[in-house]
């Protein structure tokens, strides 16, 4: 075996079959610029950390350790430390999930859970049914491992089970192997939509029927607007369902602490994938969240970003209203980060970021949450990061862009040239 | 695709061929009778965490919470932070490793480094070359990836490059693709020994000769009993080593934070991996370490270690010479945590195991060190986690079960059933 790359990278032809699909996007690089302080970012899902109680983190971090540092600061279980699995059990409990401390799995955030899922139950070629559009860093993982990815077709509440059925069904005509439906059903990333209770046992139903596995992604759930959380699909199902939560939302992303809630035979598979990782997340961290999980009304500080984000979901809205020109349509979340828009025929959101970069705002073109191009038309706007005013600068900046495409397309026919989005755009900027 | 599993688990006939072999060994369950505190575990490879002052590291923890929340709470970037990755730069010129922030990819800890290594070059079956014998953890990361692994045979400086040469051409006969050359250089674990400069610079030259990457794995050097840390081989090439660290050994493993200094091209694939994993390590940690790197004098934390741990090697060979009988012989390390240990012909250590942890010691036995079976006579024995009066304590009860098993093997001419060891034995008590 020779190493006959080129001087680039020696290594190109060297590498695994799975390696040759993890190229960046070319988007990237506007990210980086779009991270300047003058440029309003409606890119990336950022919770707004600000509004957390810092001091009170602190003392939890320094308390564990002065109080039992021997075990924070050593190598603990790879399925993660049991006090804390024990208080997931509890705080699943708010989407009506029942389950037990050991069906928990801890992971370095509920990314890393995704990515054990897959490889536990994933072959080349294997296939992933996911929502139109779906999660950028699911479908990061899903090509990592080489998947065919079919995005089922959706409609005011997300993935639409008659469609799912004959996706299913047409596959297994083709004689792939169906494994895993991929959903976020709760405020999803990035149309903004949650599936009601009938679609959600439409989809049990049918992933029960299919024998296919649904992996539930839920890290918003709790941020529901008007406080009604809905009820998980897991909370109907306990073997058919991997359930996946994160602190990220409720509490920081700069933790990475996220779990999967999974039947006994999948928990000890993930396990064993989790070991074969990382040896096991850190225990430093688990106990200074058990910590404040007991200790501190962690539930009011997410009463406080619920009102927070609401407050700026309205400024979004608001301001979309009065800043965008008729023919573009948008989402209207009841919870979360996220606004998914849809511009007018003949538009291509990716070929209008680097303008929109000039104007200084910035998005994530809808072409990412696909893995087959779809989503030229559309673009995600997060809301949780930036404070509300900047927001309507932001859609303000946005809506001029927009017209000014317009103008353009009036005259010439075309808004430029359509960009072939190619390379991952999964990063934890635009997550 | 019908889930035709069993009771046990539905799902087993449903999972990807990867995680066939993704089982826990049997062993496994008697690592747990091990933790018990009447037990000696000369097992698992834990640093003495309590020689650390707590008090400095919550402080340190809780200042970057309070100076800097709104970074260290947050997403951060995939390669990781850029201050803490500057400080590795100086770090690793301990070892003589020259590198640029660039180049460094921070981990959640060097385990998740090998398995994005794995994950970036090895297709199923392709060739891993490993010493003999190797890290249970890394050959966990071979197995879950489907690579066929060839142990290497060593000498008293580790991996012999006659034998490796002579390895590499018989499996490119076979029409393999050989990817990786794993090697632990300095104080490997579990044999303790070390390669000499002349050593690694043949094992260089063979690697450069076939284009085989080298995945040096050092997280040990700075342990170095005398303080002559040696020499790295990433030191003597910049572009056929992919270079390995940890903070698991330095500061603590409870931390979680490891680090890749790759060739540019092979660094960009991994940080695409590591997003892909787990989009980002965390930030909080990260500012933590680099807090305490600058402004704690770290080194002369390492040298309190470094004493520690030759003062338990000596009572472990002192202690070795006057209770293990006749026949049994051992390495000497000159850094780091283990010694490997030879029983007498005919022995068994993976049978004599239970025997061992009912007289209340514990060790790991050899097999768990290869992928093919070898080591049956082997086991590893860790100095760096008991006190020195346990660790006589302990090597005195395992000298009673090795006699014990002689004169079993005198009247019955074996010591027992030869067990046969399948599963995975990688896990954070044996590491």
């Amino acid at each position: 075996m020779a190493k006959e790359g080129n001087r680039l990278d020696p290594w190109v032809n060297t590498y695994a079959s799975r390696a040759k699909v993890m190229t960046a996007s070319e988007i990237r690089s506007l990210f980086a610029v779009a991270s300047r302080p003058e440029v309003v970012s409606l890119a990336g899902g950022m919770p707004f950390v600000s509004a957390l109680n810092h001091d009170i983190i602190g003392e939890t971090f320094s308390r564990v350790i002065k109080e039992n540092g021997n075990v924070a600061l050593q190598y603990g279980s790879g399925q993660g430390e049991v006090g804390l699995r024990e208080l997931i059990t509890e705080l699943v409990t708010l989407t009506k999930v029942q389950t037990h401390p050991d069906d928990v799995v801890i992971t370095a955030g509920s990314q890393m859970a995704i990515d054990l899922v897959v490889r536990v139950f994933c072959n080349p070629h294997d296939v992933v049914f996911v929502e139109s559009p779906s999660y950028v860093g699911a479908l990061g993982v899903f090509r990592a491992y080489e998947c065919d990815v079919v995005h089922v077709a959706g409609d005011e509440f997300g993935l639409n089970p008659v469609a799912l059925a004959e996706a299913i069904t047409q596959a297994v005509k083709l004689g792939k192997a169906p494994k895993i439906i991929y959903t976020i059903p709760t405020f999803q990333n990035p149309s903004g939509l949650t599936q009601d209770d009938k679609r959600r046992k439409q989809i049990l139903e049918i992933a029960k029927k299919h024998n296919i596995l649904i992996v539930e992604d839920d890290p918003y759930s709790l941020l529901a607007f008007d406080g009604t959380i809905p009820r998980a699909i897991r909370a109907d199902d306990a073997e058919n369902v991997v359930y996946l939560g994160s602190f990220s939302k409720t509490i920081a992303p700069g933790m990475r602490v996220g779990w999967a809630v999974a039947p006994h035979g999948i928990r000890e598979k993930l396990v064993l994938a989790s070991e074969s990782a990382m040896l096991c997340p850190s225990n430093l961290v688990q106990l200074a969240i058990g910590d404040y999980l007991k200790n501190q009304p962690w539930l009011e500080q997410v009463k406080v970003f619920r009102e927070l984000y609401l407050e700026r979901r309205d400024a979004l809205l608001d301001s979309m209203k009065l800043h965008f020109p008729v023919g573009t349509t948008w989402t209207v979340p009841l919870g979360g980060f996220y606004s998914w828009i849809t511009l007018p025929e003949g538009f291509d959101a990716t070929a209008m970021l680097p303008r929109a970069v000039n104007a200084l705002v910035a998005y994530v073109p809808g072409t990412g949450f696909y893995a087959d191009n779809q989503g030229t038309r559309n673009l995600r706007l997060s809301f949780c990061y930036p404070e509300p005013e900047r927001i309507q600068e932001g859609v303000r900046r946005l809506g001029d862009v927009i017209r000014q495409e317009i103008e353009l397309r009036d005259t010439f026919g075309v808004t430029g040239e359509l960009a072939t989005q190619s390379g991952d755009m999964s990063a934890p900027d635009v997550v």
